[in-house]
């Protein structure tokens, strides 16, 4: 089974590696790492950079599709290089996934179209005005296509793929590979529990790091 | 801050994007992914790649130190270049930390004699053989050496970093940002809770990889 993750310029690596770690534990899986061009891929932050193994070219019938968030996306919404291979492998995979605004590229590349998904809290009505039905839920399953919130997400997505596919043993055997038994030192997950000073900040902060990602990819 | 994600052939990707994510989140950090030599590194099952910007020898003073777990570490436990850089860039560091087996290499390098730490609950045994005063807890402090339990737990080692050098509100912050709200499909995240029969599975699994990595790398 290929598992293609894809890689572009500004993604947020947890998004892409959570559901690498949950997936790959599967048997006869054939993970593959996938860009525009092969080679090293920078994070939204530069601080680091994973090897995509392929180009988009060479991989074009992967069973499952991850797409993850980052700020990378925004600059992306109408890069058709990505947008047409997106369509393109839709038409045959049997899952087409993401992570955070990893949702906004399926989006732009017209597979949400009145389809139930969700996305990073801070990015909703972006999502919404491309088309998707939002749904402020941690996964969100319609069809064949499965997305998932905020980064750390995307863990809680490839484990519900997990059970979807191979049921719910399997899918406790890599929660406990993986020894996924959550312990958050602080309670502050969700907008809708975070104190509201927490959630202003966050959004300013986010706010500001999309703006000098825009003009840093816009400089370049 | 200059914050050093160590990189070994054979470690454990979300391990260490983990802890990334949500360290590199803080304001002034300086993250640095380093091994042996720079240039990519395979995580254990070779499905992926990340790069090392420096060489062991070019990161001399960190700030705080990551250690990555994953079935690479049974290779190093005696392995000097990584175990005296351990040894040498602790004595300096403000955090030493690691996640999952990560912990087996601090030890080696003599830094767990008699310190409280943890580990991925299969290899309990194995970092108590190595000095370490094993508590099955998921993240653990003892001095300035912070430990993780398994793969996932990472996010929460890092984010119970984040609380102590920043406070609450950092944390809250953070956590927000990756919206790190848990919600596993099934419950089975700890050997306590899991089911005997799953837990049976993943120890043959997990020592079926150990001995095909081992001997992977002991033929290359």
């Amino acid at each position: 089974m290929q598992i293609a993750f894809v890689l572009y310029d500004g993604f947020t690596a947890l998004d892409i590696t959570g559901p690498h770690d949950v997936l790959n534990a599967l048997p006869h899986t054939e993970p593959v790492f996938v860009a525009e061009q092969a080679g090293p891929v920078a994070n939204e932050s530069r601080s680091l950079s994973l090897v995509a193994d392929r180009s988009l070219a060479e991989v074009t019938s992967p069973e499952i599709v991850v797409v993850p968030g980052g700020l990378g996306t925004r600059a992306l919404l109408e890069h058709e290089p990505l947008l047409s291979w997106l369509r393109e492998v839709h038409e045959t995979t049997t899952w087409t996934t993401s992570v955070c605004t990893g949702s906004l590229l399926l989006a732009a590349a017209g597979l949400l179209d009145g389809v139930r998904a969700t996305t990073h809290w801070l990015a909703r009505e972006q999502l919404a005005a491309l088309g998707a039905e939002v749904v402020a839920e941690r996964v969100v399953e319609d069809g064949r296509i499965m997305t998932g919130a905020g980064v750390s997400s995307g863990i809680d997505m490839a484990l519900t793929l997990v059970k979807r596919m191979y049921g719910e043993e399997a899918a406790e055997a890599v929660q406990l590979g993986i020894e996924y038994d959550p312990a958050p030192p602080v309670d502050s997950g969700s907008p809708d529990r975070a104190r509201p000073e927490i959630v202003a900040a966050v959004t300013t902060i986010f706010q500001a790091s999309e703006k000098e990602f825009v003009a840093s990819v816009t400089a370049a």
